[in-house]
């Protein structure tokens, strides 16, 4: 049984709290309280299984299991507000690691302005980092993937695929350009925060934060909404130094490369105007890559890439599995 | 490093959201919203550390998971509400047993309405299981370890010592009384939710859980309301059929058996007829085992022990340490 089908095994169906808005199948669940909205997600990151310590230092290891989770307040539009660390240590990692793991843990969530509220840790054999995160949106604000129309606008923040080419330095001798900036963009991800609160005052609009790849997330979005996506391969949005790397490394790691933590959306024609000027305002690039369209078949709701010379193929349905597979991949 | 000064070592003391009333240093951390507050604790069991295959089936696992999280609500007077859950899974457990843990789960969090909202679960060298709950209480009706006075008296719950019994009958060969009731005791234990929030009218009442006995949860009291506290050796409540054990026996596991999952709390002498009858409402076995005294040393905030010839002695601090030392402990 694989980690999806277990989640979805122990989904409930309906719920006995009449304060729950939504439960499992989002980027976070929602409840209310009067006047707002609050949101809350889990993830647990496994050295080894996650992150490395050839590929990451102790603070790296911090910053981005607390980003990672910031990401997906951001995928809800909530703005963050606490979190809760529970770590599984081993009896072998040095004070001052562990020391290292919390300060990039505390920079991350100084950038939101978040506290620490709750924790605990016990000794295990491998290191594990488990972090909840709290916050808050307007009431009905909350963002979900199940609210794609057809026509719609899709949209994705930032350059696709850096986090990917990042991890490929980190792990692949050779002599690249932009290095560092590759390196941090790894190690060193940094959420939508700011563009996803900014959208508050919209009615609708669809958000899905890009940890397994825009590929993997688009296609999230048009199961839960009901639609097809139609992705336009020369929009993708990339960095000019992914440039360095070959036409087939840059177009797997833009569609499949996973932990850019970026935002995938989509929203109303008449609404892109403002989403632009948000983008502007939080200094977020912003790039229009595609549109959502009526499912051809009932009942099967699909993601296509349309290339340069026009032609339209399904999208592979594949996620982005951390270190394990990564050179099967390629 | 060990846990507790690591957790100390990254509280933070100040916060940043004007909601925080109760951030690290109580069983959960209070958060304000209108018309209530809101109650969250975390907490992490790994296997072979928290507990074993050989005393607990999958089901006890996923029961008592989330019974100790539930016990931190009840030790905060919260009802629960909701919870997440983060699972590391290895990949040689067989789904059927997953699905065990989960009815386990289920099956406590439906005594107290919960719903599962959130969770993922990712693979990894060790099943361990990391539970997020959230819960409610009446504003300024969170009750803390730091609010005892001298002069309270001392109360605690159910029987102490049953569930470390249980764990013996488990793992040491030999014929005994009463087995499945001692078993029960130890892989389904049932916090006192009922008897915790029942206690809401009540303006001061100070309340911990008994995960790791009550000699270290009282003195935990004491350090955070800066007392002295006095237990009496034989007002201790002990199951009948704890009788069976010797008496050094019984006298370790009553004081220093964890997971009992009972609470221990002090409250005004003018209140404990209200206790007593919330008590009897809830069905709540309720002693009273002790007194609050001023601290003889400033800065120093013990706990002591009277026996039955009215000797008293200060009470060692040793914890509870799951299956890894217990055989060093008798």
């Amino acid at each position: 049984m694989d980690e999806f089908s277990f989640i979805n095994s122990i989904k409930q169906h309906t719920y006995k709290q009449p304060s729950v808005v939504k439960g499992i199948g989002d980027d976070a669940a929602v409840f209310r309280q009067p006047y707002r909205d609050i949101i809350t997600a889990v993830d647990t990151f496994v050295e080894d299984v996650h992150f490395a310590r050839t590929t990451m230092a102790p603070f790296h290891i911090g910053f981005r299991s607390v980003a990672a989770n910031v990401s997906d307040l951001a995928a809800m539009g909530a703005t963050p507000a606490f979190y809760l660390v529970s770590m599984i240590i081993p009896k072998t990692w040095p004070p001052d690691e562990l020391d290292e793991i919390y300060k990039g843990m505390k920079k991350m969530a100084s950038r939101h302005h978040m506290d620490l509220i709750g924790g605990d840790t016990v000794s295990g054999p491998v290191l594990s980092v488990s972090v909840t995160v709290i916050g808050y949106a307007n009431m009905n604000r909350a963002r979900y993937r199940s609210t794609s129309n057809e026509q719609d606008i899709v949209f994705a923040t930032g350059y696709l695929g850096d986090s990917r080419a990042g991890f490929h330095m980190l792990t692949t001798p050779g002599s690249y350009e932009n290095e560092l900036y590759f390196y941090d963009r790894h190690r060193k991800p940094l959420p939508r925060v700011d563009f996803a609160v900014g959208l508050s005052n919209l009615k609708r609009v669809t958000l899905n934060d890009i940890s397994d790849g825009i590929a993997n997330e688009a296609a999230e979005i048009a199961e839960a909404s009901k639609v097809d996506i139609v992705l336009y391969d020369e929009q993708i949005p990339i960095s000019a130094p992914l440039g360095q790397f070959s036409p087939k490394q840059q177009y797997e790691w833009k569609l499949f490369g996973g932990e850019d933590f970026e935002l995938v959306g989509t929203v109303p024609e008449y609404d892109w105007g403002h989403v632009k000027e948000i983008a502007q305002q939080t200094n977020t690039p912003l790039k229009r890559v595609g549109v959502v369209e009526r499912s051809k078949n009932p009942g099967q709701h699909n993601v296509f890439i349309v290339d340069r010379n026009n032609h339209k193929k399904p999208l592979e349905k594949k996620g982005y599995t951390h270190l394990a597979d990564k050179d099967k991949k390629e």
